[in-house]
């Protein structure tokens, strides 16, 4: 039984199991607190009672974060403010013993520094902030997947070793592949367009995508989760825009059903269910708003991508003019994408960002289907045959498609108001850290 | 619009997207086969009719596997084979172009070898059988995490960069990171039991394992997919076999009601949802009996672990002794296991292999929680200071805990009648194979 159920089984004998969470060795009486994945209960041991005694002398050798297994019976004590009930136990059970102090006090973390809590990551996680923030991760991941069920999509799997560099050879890390080089994917892109040419339809991915960036912020890692969307016979990239607004709405409402007041209370964050559509503005309407609005001034040649800057004031932008905390910016110049995306007779990106909170958390686009027109794009780049593998996907007819993709660690980061990526990554990977 | 959601829409204005799988230009009449990845359905031009003229004429320009997308009425006919109905355009437009003939015929693979196949995997998948094999894996992997959700699970997202070799160092892939090395996960199983540790109760991973074997089966693959599964606060490895048993129905269940006649008609297989609990027999009872009812004898000293030939016999034991696909067999010695299986004190595994018709599809077990003698076991196995960040995650409390692993390539082998993992992955990786 969990701690969470206790609360439908008053007066009744039960078994929970968990970490000894707190310790109080009064004179007439002990209390320990257990902690498991669903909540603390208090047990209360009363001294003077002579059936006891075994009972009493276990807890005085008994230090905290040890797991024990507890017999007992569960009853309803208004006067305990840890969910108004307490536990009566008649057998308790050590099944680990913690060997000695902490390397640090997780549940006051301010006490050292973010490395330190990474080099004990298995003691940080520990603490009810961590081990709630992903419970929502994962309770969010399991929403946007399920909406794209609902919606026909096929989960696939696509391979993360690959024989050639791809996309940007630098920032791609290399294996040892027996007597040859093979490549870490750095995500998915061109398997899943695969799978659409071969024509199945709708698919996703969630999956490790690998960058041997040698950059250390709040936001970069060199491994992290990405959620991967892509899918057939689309119109335009609006398409994939309307998609993938209502697979955050559909999702968020889950969470905000079930995190809303813990993402409050815990996180001091307000999570607010999107409405949809999502507002959409110009990259060139957007920097004149900016202006407008907040005097927020840039050279003319700096307006063909958002700056840092930029993205940040577009929360207020949102806000104010459409009441909305994302927003689709649109019609960026296609010449800083990449060959595969799809750009109008003019050069302009049939794609987007999604901005939330001021951060950019999607790139999506419609892609370029047609066989002769991604030849040209990729010849126009550059590539040679490093992508040949990848153009003749599309030699032999391919639908009019487009996707997105979602880092899992960074919108977990907006969702909580954590700073940074370092912590939403169940165990960070940056150019210093490959530990534990 | 889906094919599939065409039969709702008798006599309607209706617009589709597809392949053109097959072209029919009869003297009077042009039928155009036009397939999404929900179905088939036919399209049907009267040539005699004065506004079919473009149309014509466009079908006539138009080749198999080029994309369209047709507007017009959809008709029930139940004299057309094609799910009794056909559609009457009046706009078809060309979406793509199939550039010329395709390197082989999807719809016959038996005219060229798995690796040509292989080789052109973009078109292999085209196949009915490989769209359906996929869309049931999706489905299998869908409802075994749902199962999860359901009993409280969370999913995890564990690191497949690794500072240090971890496990079995001559299987590992080395790779270039920075200036130094890193090595890919073989399994996320240190991780998953570091989240237990750390309090996480009940966890999950779908993700990808990579192992370094130069070996060339139709079982082993460098990369695949593996579902793995760990839980606290078991009273011992039976607890662990319940619940995989318990998934596995809950999802073959669901597999049955949405696939089972596909199966059946398309891949000539019978799922049968299975009874649970599924029936468990002792290693040296499953020799006994192999040796009583079909005479398959080997020397003693072969008997501490099940051999292929043992492993495909049981499947026919399981089924005349228990009417069960599948059978756990328990009580292996425990010298030949990994150093963090539990052991009882006569040196027996705490764990399992699960047999599904005749392959072994999982390893599970309760692993060894407690801080000194996790220790002890790894010193045994002459493990030192690679495995030292894992032993550190059981010095400070960790709960009782067990877990297995499926792979997602291998069940859906078995599920489906495929005889290798080079068709049931997206994209096979081996030994000799890095491409497409």
């Amino acid at each position: 039984m969990t701690i969470q159920e206790l609360k439908n089984h008053f007066n009744e004998e039960v078994e929970i199991s968990g970490f000894v969470d707190e310790i109080r060795n009064l004179k007439w009486v002990q209390f320990l607190v257990l902690r498991d994945q669903t909540g603390k209960v208090q047990i209360t041991i009363e001294k003077s009672e002579e059936k006891n005694k075994e009972l009493v002398s276990l807890v005085d050798s008994l230090s905290v974060e040890s797991t024990v297994k507890v017999k007992g019976k569960i009853l309803e004590s208004p006067k305990v403010k840890m969910g108004g009930m307490e536990l009566t136990p008649n057998d308790i059970l050590i099944t680990s013993r913690n060997q000695g102090e902490l390397p640090f006090n997780y549940k006051d973390p301010s006490t050292v520094n973010l490395d330190t809590r990474l080099d004990y990551r298995y003691i940080d996680l520990r603490s009810e902030k961590n081990l709630l923030m992903f419970q929502i991760q994962s309770t969010l991941v399991r929403y946007m997947r399920e909406y794209l069920y609902q919606e026909g999509f096929t989960e696939i799997h696509t391979p993360k070793l690959l024989g050639a560099a791809s996309e940007s050879g630098s920032e791609v890390f290399e294996v040892k592949y027996f007597d040859r080089n093979a490549y870490l994917a750095q995500s998915p892109q061109f398997y899943k367009q695969m799978a659409l040419a071969a024509g199945f339809g709708r698919v996703f991915e969630v999956a490790p995508c690998f960058r041997a960036e040698n950059s250390n912020t709040s936001r970069h890692a060199t491994e992290f989760t990405s959620f991967d969307v892509e899918f057939s016979y689309i119109n335009s990239f609006h398409d994939v825009m309307d998609l993938e607004a209502n697979m955050i709405q559909y999702a968020f409402e889950k969470v905000h059903d079930l995190y809303g007041d813990t993402i409050r209370d815990v996180f001091g964050m307000e999570l607010k269910v999107p409405k949809t559509p999502f507002p959409k503005m110009r990259l060139s309407d957007v920097y004149q708003e900016l202006e407008e609005r907040y005097g927020y001034h840039i050279d003319d040649s700096e307006k063909n991508d958002l700056t840092t800057e930029a993205e940040r004031l577009t929360y207020q932008l949102a806000q104010d003019k459409f009441d909305s905390e994302f927003l689709f910016v649109i019609d960026f110049p296609a010449e800083k994408r990449a060959f595969y995306h799809m750009r109008d007779e003019n050069g302009i990106l049939q794609g987007y960002d999604l901005i939330w909170r001021g951060v950019e958390i999607t790139t999506g686009a419609q892609r370029e289907h047609r066989y002769e027109e991604i030849v040209r794009n990729a010849k126009e780049k550059g590539l040679g045959d490093d992508v040949k593998f990848y153009l003749d996907f599309f030699k032999h007819g391919c639908p009019p498609h487009g996707g997105f993709a979602i880092g899992v660690d960074r919108i977990t980061m907006l969702l909580l108001g954590i700073p940074s990526l370092k912590e939403t990554q169940f165990l960070f990977r940056g150019p210093n850290r490959l530990a534990p």
